[in-house]
C-alpha cells in the first residue's frame, strides 16, 4: 500500500458513490434511550444521506421530550402506536436499539410495514429468535442490517487492506479484548443488560462480540469452531451466566482467535492480527469515545498510525442510508448476524460442556 | 508504590543479600551451542558470585574452542567423561541446556555428583521424565531450578509488586503471546525443535512456555484447567504437533488466561493483566535481545515506562548463584517446573479430545 495514499486519504469512504441526495433515508428511532439520543440521533443529524423524523418508545413523554430537541423529528409514537402502523408514511427505516429479546416484534412489523431495517447487535437474544428475524425479513423481502459499527471503522477498513494485501502476509492469530464496569458506566443493578432473559447473555453476548464480529470481517471467514470459559462471580451477575467471558474461535485455515470479554473489569479495548511476516493492531479499537489508533509492524518496523477521528454512528447510518439509496444489500445483512448469535450461544455450550462446539 | 521507589531502582534485586563473595559458584555448561556461548557464558563473565570453569559438550573440538575463549574456564570435558565424573572437583553447579529430551540423564548424574543444577525450561520432553527429575534430586537432595529468566526480570517482577499492591485491583484476564520464525533464526530443518522425540512439542512447548509460566509468577497460582488447539500445518513441522498453538488456561478465582504461540509467525512477544481497576502489560517481553517496556494503566491515565535494560541471563546467574550461597531454595524448583509440562502436555490432550483438561 502506497504510503500517500494511507496517509491522505485514511477516512475514505471506500464503499460510497452516492454524496447527497434530495432524498434522505427518513429514519424511525425505536428505543429512545442514551444511546439514541447522545449516539444515533446526533449522528444522523450530521449525515447527509438520512434524517431522523419519528421516535418510538415506550414512553410517550420521553417520546415527546427527544422529538422537541430535534427540528427534522416530525412524530413521536408508542411501542404500540407503531405495531398498529402509526406514522409510517413519515419514515422509510427503522433503527431498532431496545434490549436484545425486543428486537424481533419490531423488526417483524418494520418488514410488514415494508421498512428497510438497521436493528442493533446482537440482533437478538437467541438463535432461535434470530432465525425467525432472518425468516421475517426473506418472507417480506426486506432489507435488513445488524449495526456493526466496526465494519465502517476507518482503522478496521484501513486494517483489512493491509492484511488483504498481504502486508502481514497470512494471518496466523487474532487476538481481542473488550472489557467494561458496566455498573460503573449504568449505575443500575435493574438494567436489562443484567436480565438474561432480556438481554440472552452478558459480557460475551454485548461486547464479547466485538472481537468476535470484528475478527469474521478482518478475515472475512466464519468461525468452525469454539472453546471457552464464562463465569459470573459477584451477586449483581447472578442472572446471566458471563460477567466474564474469555473464549477460542478456530477459523479456516488454522487460524485461531483468543478473545476476551468482561462486564466487571477495567475499561479497555483491542484488537490484534498476527500474521507470518508482520502485525497489525487496533487499540483502541471499539469505544466511540477512544480514539481508535492502529500500528502496523513488518520486517521489524513498527508504524503508529494516528488519524482523524470519525463519527462511527454517522458512518454506520451514512453506509446503510447509501445501499437503501443505491439498491444495494449490506455487507451485514442478517445471516451475518445470525453467524455471532450461534457463535456466542456456542461459548456458552462450551463452558458448559467444558468442550469444543462445531460450527460447521 | 512510590513513583520514586518504581523510578529510582527499577531494577533492584529484591532477592539479593549478598553482593560479592571470595568463593564463587563454579558452574559446569552442559551443552556449548550458541545460547551457552553468546547468551549465558557472557552472563556468567559478568556476574560477581558465578563464574564459568567447565565447558562440556558432545563434541570435544568445540568445547576446546569455546573454552580457548573464556580465561576462567579450566576444563573442556565430552559427555561421556562427565557421566564419569571427570572434572568434578573444578565446578559446583551445572547448567544444563541440551534438547529437552536429553536434560535427564545431566541431571542424574549432576545429582549423584552432589552438584546443584540449574536446568534450562522446558524442565523435559514429557511428564514422566519431568517427574523423574524432581525424584532423583530428592533422592540425592539436589538443589534444582528450572531456568526461567522472566522470574528475574525487573519489568516482570515489578508487575507483579504492582499487582500484589492492588495497583490494578483484582486480576481478571491475562492474555500473552510469544511467537517467531524458528526456520529463519535457526535455519536447519533438522534441528531438535522441529524433531518431537527430542524437544516434546514445539511452539507450546518452546515458546508458548513463556506466557504460560509468567501468568502462573505474576498471580502466584497454577492453572486448574487447560483448552486449546494446536496445529501443524507446514511439511517442516510434520514431526510436532505445534507449529501453531492457541491455548487458555483456567486459574483460581475465575481468572483467565488466553496464549498463543507460534514458532512460525512474526516475532512479537507480550503479556498483559487486566484487573477490575486497571492493567499491566510488558512488551516486548520475552525476548532478551528486545528492549523491555512497561505500561500500567489505571483510572483512564496510562503510564509508559521505559527503565535501563539488565542481561536477563546475568539476573538469572546470579539469582541462582545467590540461592547456593545464602543457602536459599530457588523459587522455580522442579515442582513448579513440572506443573507447566503438565500443563503443555494438557493443551496438546486438549487439542486432540477437544475437551477441557482438568489439571486439579
Amino acid at each position: 500500500m502506497e504510503i500517500e495514499a494511507l496517509a491522505d486519504e485514511f477516512a475514505r469512504r471506500d464503499w460510497q458513490e452516492i454524496t447527497e441526495t434530495d432524498d434522505p433515508v427518513r429514519f424511525a428511532m425505536i428505543g429512545v434511550g442514551w444511546w439514541t439520543r447522545e449516539q444515533a440521533m446526533p449522528a444522523v443529524a450530521n449525515g447527509d444521506l438520512c434524517e431522523t423524523t419519528v421516535l418510538v418508545s415506550g414512553d410517550r413523554e420521553k417520546a415527546a421530550d427527544a422529538a422537541a430537541s430535534s427540528p427534522t423529528v416530525e412524530r413521536a409514537i408508542t411501542y404500540d402506536e407503531f405495531h398498529e402502523g402509526a406514522a409510517s408514511d413519515a419514515y422509510d427505516a427503522v433503527y431498532v436499539v431496545t434490549p436484545n429479546a425486543l428486537h424481533l416484534p419490531f423488526v417483524e412489523t418494520a418488514a410488514e410495514l415494508d421498512k428497510a431495517i438497521l436493528c442493533e447487535k446482537p440482533m437478538e437474544a437467541t438463535v432461535e429468535r434470530a432465525e425467525r428475524m432472518v425468516e421475517v425479513c426473506d418472507e417480506h423481502d426486506a432489507t435488513l442490517m445488524i449495526a456493526y459499527r466496526m465494519h465502517t471503522e476507518p482503522a478496521v477498513r484501513r486494517a483489512k487492506e493491509l492484511l488483504d494485501e498481504g502486508v502481514i502476509g497470512d494471518p496466523v492469530f487474532i487476538n481481542g479484548n473488550m472489557t467494561e464496569r458496566i455498573l460503573e458506566l449504568v449505575p443500575d443493578p435493574d438494567q436489562w443488560r443484567l436480565d438474561g432473559e432480556l438481554s440472552g447473555g452478558c459480557a460475551v453476548m454485548d461486547i464479547g462480540l466485538y472481537p468476535l464480529n470484528t475478527s469474521r470481517f478482518l478475515l472475512d471467514e466464519d468461525p468452525v469452531g469454539v472453546r471457552g470459559t464464562v463465569a459470573s462471580v459477584q451477586e449483581e451477575f447472578a442472572d446471566v451466566p458471563d460477567e466474564h467471558g474469555a473464549f477460542q474461535l478456530d477459523f479456516p485455515g488454522h487460524v485461531y482467535a483468543v478473545c476476551t470479554a468482561s462486564q466487571n473489569a477495567y475499561m479497555a479495548s483491542h484488537i490484534s492480527v498476527i500474521g507470518t511476516e508482520g502485525r497489525l493492531r487496533i487499540e483502541p479499537a471499539f469505544y466511540p469515545w477512544d480514539d481508535r489508533a492502529l500500528t502496523v509492524s513488518r520486517g521489524g518496523t513498527t508504524f503508529d498510525v494516528d488519524f482523524e477521528q470519525v463519527d462511527q454512528m454517522e458512518e454506520e447510518f451514512e453506509y446503510f442510508s447509501h445501499c437503501l439509496l443505491a439498491g444495494e444489500e449490506p455487507y451485514p445483512d442478517g445471516e451475518h448476524g445470525l453467524v455471532d448469535i450461534e457463535a456466542i450461544e456456542a461459548v456458552y455450550e462450551a463452558s458448559e460442556t467444558e468442550s469444543t462446539v462445531d460450527l460447521r
